[in-house]
């Protein structure tokens, strides 16, 4: 199996490693608009080679585009009129807009819409990384419009990464994915940066950050151009969940103010529910 | 050196373990109001015996409190009315109203103020464990007010606990880790709540967690009774953090609503500088 995969960072290059590794894919072949990119995975042996799109497309059985969701918005349907035999899947945070997009292509049923649920706070090619996709969950979206051979390939392609399928529509993926994922960065994105100018000495944050802040901090290290256009194509949920969110908040500073102790313990053991889900 | 430990949950039975092996301490004498705590830090080994707090300051050297700040600023004045020669110290993450406390007790110098930024989200005997302190810091506050032989004492032990010391003054402290530690609690008790509210379905919040919600959340199991005190003894720190994060969620809420690409971006990127520093 020749595999293209489009977009050669964290995610695309974390996949390219595992895929050949655990011979899925006899050859990877890599596109990326940044040279720097390309001409890395290429060096460090991530791929096979770096081709054009066209040429990459040509060449491959399957094609991933592994790049933000707006690219991938503007870039699927020009590749699904280029393709012939080829299968292409996507990893977007956001199925519905994609979706959406080319529900009507007369070559739908070529194209696979999944999410694996995986990542670091690291990005490019340099942050790619065996192992990443091990044991997590991938969401496959609308999968009845996708042929069941095309599905049963990129079914198989994630049984490679050892990833445990799920199947949702479109949009209840974006629903889900805003209260379990893009609330998170949000969060981390907002305490990075209460931290920053609240705390001008950055010694003591360094020194300071085992006291929980580290772990809840990490996200907002993650790549900005990755995460607008995911903010740009789920905006609807995502305020919803932040207004909850914020509403909380709100809670939380009112009672720690009315210093209402009981009534603090009291959410903070609810909160404690989470513990029996992870 | 026999050192006496009231409160053997977390912080208290970590400290346990790794002082007597590491053999700072002879012995080790155990304390807890709760009997199942007790008895369990005396079965697993983590104490050599359990005594009434009277007995346990009469037998030992050095008293840690290792309890909830409310407790420990109830308790300290009294530990401090019965010592002669024992060192006393605490582990509580706020320090300036347990300072202002025993400003002007006798015995004060016999006392030296410590916060180890360390710790999980579990609690009870059976999260101690033994290394949890390697590598982090530990906060000496108003150190100038302990006499030195028991600054050196507790600094020796601070040392087999293979800490950083750092020195503030307690008011800086609750300042610092309003911003560093006690906010990244709420968010995370915060967003906790936002999911079990909004994510009906269980499984969906296990199957998707990996997307970043695990890591900002993990500090939601933390425990309620521990928490609610800190809140109530650093309100002003916190009410002024918890502002600063909420107006940068709205930021954000607002951008998002507007399609604000450019500015998210630029906010994000503004974020990402905590990669420098952590």
């Amino acid at each position: 199996m020749q595999v293209a995969i489009i977009g050669l960072g964290l995610i695309g290059g974390s996949m390219a490693i595992d895929l050949r590794k655990r011979n899925f894919a006899s050859k990877i072949i890599g596109v990326d608009s940044n040279n720097l990119h390309a001409q890395t995975a290429l060096n460090i042996g991530i791929v096979d080679k770096i081709e054009s799109l066209e040429t990459a497309i040509e060449q491959s059985d399957i094609v991933i585009l592994s790049i933000p969701a707006s690219d991938t918005i503007k870039l699927l349907p020009k590749i699904l009129d280029k393709t012939e035999h080829q299968i292409i899947t996507d990893v977007c945070s956001v199925k519905g807009n994609i979706c959406e997009r080319i529900k009507y292509h007369s070559k739908r049923a070529n194209y696979v819409a999944t999410h694996p649920m995986a990542g670091t706070e690291n990005s490019g090619p340099w942050a790619a990384q065996s192992g990443l996709f091990d044991g997590k969950a991938v969401i496959f979206c609308d999968s009845e419009d996708s042929s069941p051979q095309a599905l049963m390939t990129i079914r198989k392609m994630y049984e490679y990464l050892n990833m445990r399928a799920l199947f949702m529509n479109a949009y209840s993926h974006d629903v889900h994915v805003a209260y379990v994922s893009h609330i998170s960065h949000i969060s981390s994105f907002a305490l990075a940066l209460t931290v920053l100018e609240k705390e001008k000495n950055e010694k003591n944050i360094f020194d300071l950050a085992s006291g929980g802040f580290d772990s809840t901090v990490r996200l907002a290290k993650s790549s900005a151009e990755m995460w607008a256009p995911i903010f740009e194509h789920n905006t609807e949920n995502i305020r919803a969940v932040l207004e909850t969110y914020i509403n909380h908040l709100e809670e939380f500073k009112d009672l720690i103010i009315q210093n209402e102790k009981e009534k603090l313990i009291e959410i903070m053991n609810k909160a404690n529910r989470i513990k029996k889900i992870l």
